[in-house]
């Protein structure tokens, strides 16, 4: 399948591509923006060490995903693209502290050192700590109604926590044991990478004032996104080389996935079920989809079908 | 000096006391109800070290500041002990992270052995970040208009990120070396200890709707409080036994204090000279302070006057 393909057959123009990758870019100058506008106070190694994590070469999926989905007008893309810098906040937080000696232990991580490598491990810690942290200060200062911003932190912090991304960490470093079976690993993999997609997806449709129909069709969307992504994760561990991804390989050699569980091709098939499922609702939900199926056959669809399998 | 006679120097009388301590008390059943609340999907490593860390022996200074501060109507009591919680496990993160063996390396906390001792590194970590972000999360909900919520959220995040305890932890562990008078000193333990107590402080006012006049006063009470306590700390880790207060002590040997620096006798003397600031402005800001001057009493000037010195 060429990408030439793909597009005809999901009916998107370049136009719809170029404006997400637009996105993303406008992404990355509200981040570096935001970097350079912190005082001189602070120490610098641990500016320096959120800076190393946060702008690296990546996707930025999570907050162009949070930003198709919002669709801000003029007068609001200023705000939506500060809830971005806080999604992708928590997320290099996740990554520096997954990529720890004492959890992962990888060494690159978005092509470079992972942080703890380039900084030492408590500044490494303490970067995660003050990104994180950032994160839920931002919200709480965005032109938004107060009873908005409100529902925003609360969603962000239950996708977190110890019913999310930490949840799933520690399933995943010390609960691999007791995953038998794939409905398991879902639930793993919806912790680790779903849960978070959710509530990325969700922060844009309650800032657009979604009405909670929409809001289940995004939920569902980002839903199977986000198991998408992680089983696209699983197989590239296995198959890809370091440089091609960014980051090492192999970490989860030994680990149950579905690829461990029931191979690649079956692993495929999931992934490109969930794909399916979450176009499904995603048109159905109203926002504008084409850009972001532009997006999910660029990261997603024409990775998985790499080398013709 | 006997206790004695301090209550009698400060004109508060044993209910007083008793409050403050009864106080400490309902912070401490409505952790419990939290933890117990819980559903039983959350990993149970995560939840047992959350637990570990959080429900074991503490004076808990920093919610009962909050709680004494807003004054509570019985209509209000489960919002402010809601928020005792939150800030209550932000302090708890943060010991759990300083005690890391890549930070102070520490074995002993609240008389129990340190999270990452009893649940591995991976599970501290991870249980930090899970109390770190519940904190916010409850925040977000607690029965107050949502402008005061995201308020709060703004105060607590501001303490906590680069420019608060992360900024102090960093420069604790990395930027000793520069620190050279009672100058740098100061501003150290304002980031670790003094910035954080202010934002306790300031949150009980915050929610009590103080103007912004009395938030003044309740800020540098809080203030010159925190810095009493880390001044106070850096004394008992020169001359206390760890059996008497619960964790590892010497751990700032070598390290720039105002003990290190000018000696005991000196340090003694800015520690008493900050509660007596924090009790001139406490008594101006209209909050009932006999209670707060009497925990001052019992666990500040007392710990420093120990031993006669």
């Amino acid at each position: 399948m060429m990408p030439t393909e793909i597009v005809r057959t999901h009916g998107y123009a370049p136009e719809d591509l170029a404006y997400a990758l637009e996105t993303r870019h406008a992404v990355e100058n509200r981040l570096r923006h935001m970097l350079e506008g912190e005082g001189s106070d602070i120490p610098g190694n641990l500016i320096a060490a959120m800076e190393h994590a946060l702008i690296a070469p990546s996707k930025r999926v999570r907050p162009v995903l949070l930003y198709l989905i919002a669709e801000p007008d003029a007068g609001a893309q200023e705000s939506v693209l500060d809830l971005c810098c806080a999604v992708e906040m928590v997320h290099t937080a996740s990554l520096i502290l997954d990529d720890l000696p004492c959890m992962d232990d990888a060494m690159m991580r978005r092509e470079r050192p992972t942080t703890h490598v380039a900084f030492g491990q408590s500044t490494a810690i303490l970067s995660a700590i003050a990104l994180l942290t950032r994160a839920f200060g931002i919200i709480a200062e965005i032109k938004a109604p107060p009873a908005i911003r409100t529902r925003l932190v609360s969603v962000l912090a239950k996708s977190i926590g110890h019913k999310g991304l930490v949840a799933g960490q520690e399933i995943d470093l010390n609960g691999r044991a007791h995953l038998t079976d794939e409905t398991d690993v879902e639930r793993l993999n919806w912790l680790k990478t779903g849960i978070f997609f959710v509530s990325c997806a969700e922060m844009g449709a309650i800032f657009r004032g979604m009405t909670s129909n929409q809001l289940g069709l995004i939920r569902t969307f980002a839903k199977h996104l986000g198991l998408a992504f992680q089983t696209a994760d699983d197989l590239l561990d296995g198959t890809d080389d370091p440089n091609r991804i960014g980051k090492d390989v192999h970490k989860d050699d030994g680990k149950a996935t579905i690829v461990s569980l029931y191979g690649e091709r079956r692993a495929r098939m999931t992934c490109l079920e969930h794909i399916e499922a979450a176009r499904q609702a995603l048109r159905s939900s109203g926002v504008r989809h084409l850009p972001i199926e532009a997006l999910i056959d660029r990261y997603l669809t024409s990775k998985i079908a790499f080398d013709g399998k």
